[in-house]
């Protein structure tokens, strides 16, 4: 059962019904393409390719009506699965939403998740083209991510890291996980106000658009993002480019706040830096130098899996579904 | 909760965890595209455009899995999404899943869904390209379609009703409802065998593929599916092309099928006609001759909403969400 913050007022999904909380939805993020059987996406540029992701989050497992509002629920949708578009070097164009809701959602709750989507979106140029509204006991939200990848330059896959290429990071690592340690231990209210950085980074990740498409336009070869953990993800990188990753640990230092952060709750930062997912940091491998708003952390190397200063990673963990 | 029948043995998610399951549920649904950050699809031809739709099922109220095996889960999400790219007269190429389920959940009845569709997604020469596990207390099955719309006729919108127009159909009508009547009243294992049809139309529903691409090359205007009711969904096209539609009974009746499962359970067939939805027969307008594959049921008309020879329809309800 999802029990919505009693501030949230107003009629519910069940008072209103579907097609009226359908009509919210779309005016809180309004599209042209919405409101067919399917939508229409724009006619595809000459030579270029469609690429496609989805990723599911379950209310008390993904994020916490207690701890997010419904706008950063709905932006943290968007990011997650549009870094997964910037991953492979690819624009996103269009977000579809399913969500599932239980009838005593407040409709304020549900515009306020597509109010989040949509200012997301917008920053991409991207539009919510379409979605599915059903009655469930939990809150569940399906976001699909659909981006195009133009030009003739190959995708920017898992599999493409080569040896003595340098590996690059755009964005936080460990500032999620220092924001869920703080959550859980504090509870969102009484959270010291210098940490709201780090809050926002769990509860309302942000991605700058571009940079998975300049990083392959400046030859980039391989890129996933930090969606379960650093090492994890780098892991899965390594593995399936048949190399090695060595990470220098003076380039991923744990910054001040997440110092300040575990000092206050006698926790070890580099636990967060290097098992902390969700930060949705893009990690890239290329020959030349890093892409602009990259920065190198480490090198590909012989071998296999991931080191860093050579040595074994002190935390090696990730999320784990089940 | 989600009370899976103790026929599936065998290991459970929560035993096996989300690498293996995924594993397994890529060896049930190969795709070269899948398994990075997104899924590439191919080249788009000049011209075309890309469509997309999302529908979400959840157990308990879209399927049952004291009802349904997992098999036909898997079909039924695949058709139900793919009918609604047809009914733009579109050609689905792709889909992708999103699961949510216990972790109770044997590995098997998951490895049976996505088997489901692998079978229904190769019938239409298309791909399970990606997707996405996690867990949670209620089976939610989330699928994407995506299509290509090649070509420069627009697409079957459902504001393109023209007076004058046929209304023609292609599938059955009511069958999905009919069955879902008989589920209810026996289950599954006590319904008399001459109805196996019926159910099979609400538990794995078919749909030729291509139709709506034909409908679409032989200068239908507008199409839709019956997925809440074919008053529902009719009247949905006849509000937004601004015209009315006029159902001619003799071309509706119900089958004789229908007829011995009313005459059953004491149930008028006729309402399973008229509200029942989730056949995913496809539903368009044009000016000329029936499509091939398709049947004439009425005209466009003058004024608004649906009649039936002219009169108010004696059933006008639908699925609705909430």
């Amino acid at each position: 059962m999802t029990h919505f913050p009693s501030h949230f007022s107003g009629p519910t999904l069940g008072e209103v019904g579907e097609h009226r909380a359908i009509e919210a939805i779309v005016q809180a993020a309004p599209s042209t393409r919405n409101g067919d059987d399917a939508a229409v996406l724009s006619h595809a540029s000459p030579n270029s390719q469609g690429v496609a992701t989805t990723d599911m989050l379950i209310e008390g497992r993904h994020f916490s009506v207690d701890w997010s509002t419904p706008e950063e629920i709905g932006q943290k949708a968007i990011v997650q699965n549009f870094a997964d578009i910037e991953a492979m070097g690819a624009r996103p164009i269009a977000a579809l939403l399913a969500i599932a809701a239980p009838p005593e959602t407040p409709l304020s709750y549900l515009t306020g998740i597509a109010a989040g989507i949509a200012e997301r979106v917008g920053s991409y140029s991207a539009e919510l083209v379409g979605g599915d509204l059903t009655s469930a006991n939990e809150l569940v939200i399906s976001v699909t991510a659909i981006g195009s990848l133009g030009g003739s330059r190959p995708p920017l896959r898992l599999d493409r890291a080569r040896l003595g290429q340098r590996v690059v990071a755009h964005g936080r690592i460990g500032w999620s996980a220092a924001g869920l340690a703080l959550l859980r231990a504090f509870g969102r209210a009484d959270i010291p106000p210098v940490f709201g950085p780090l809050i926002d980074a769990h509860c309302a990740p942000r991605l700058n658009p571009g940079r998975g498409v300049i990083a392959r336009a400046t030859g980039a070869t391989a890129m996933t993002d930090n969606s379960d953990g650093l090492v994890v993800d780098l892991s899965t990188v390594a593995r399936r480019s048949g190399v090695g990753i060595d990470l220098h640990s003076a380039d991923i230092s744990p910054d001040e706040l997440l110092f300040q952060a575990a000092e206050l709750l006698n926790a070890d930062p580099w636990e967060w830096v290097l098992s902390g997912g969700e930060d949705h940091t893009l990690l890239a491998t290329t020959a030349g130098e890093p892409p602009s708003g990259f920065r190198a952390i480490g090198r590909v190397t012989k071998g296999d899996g991931v080191t860093v200063d050579g040595a074994a990673p002190a935390y090696t963990d990730g999320w784990v579904s089940f």
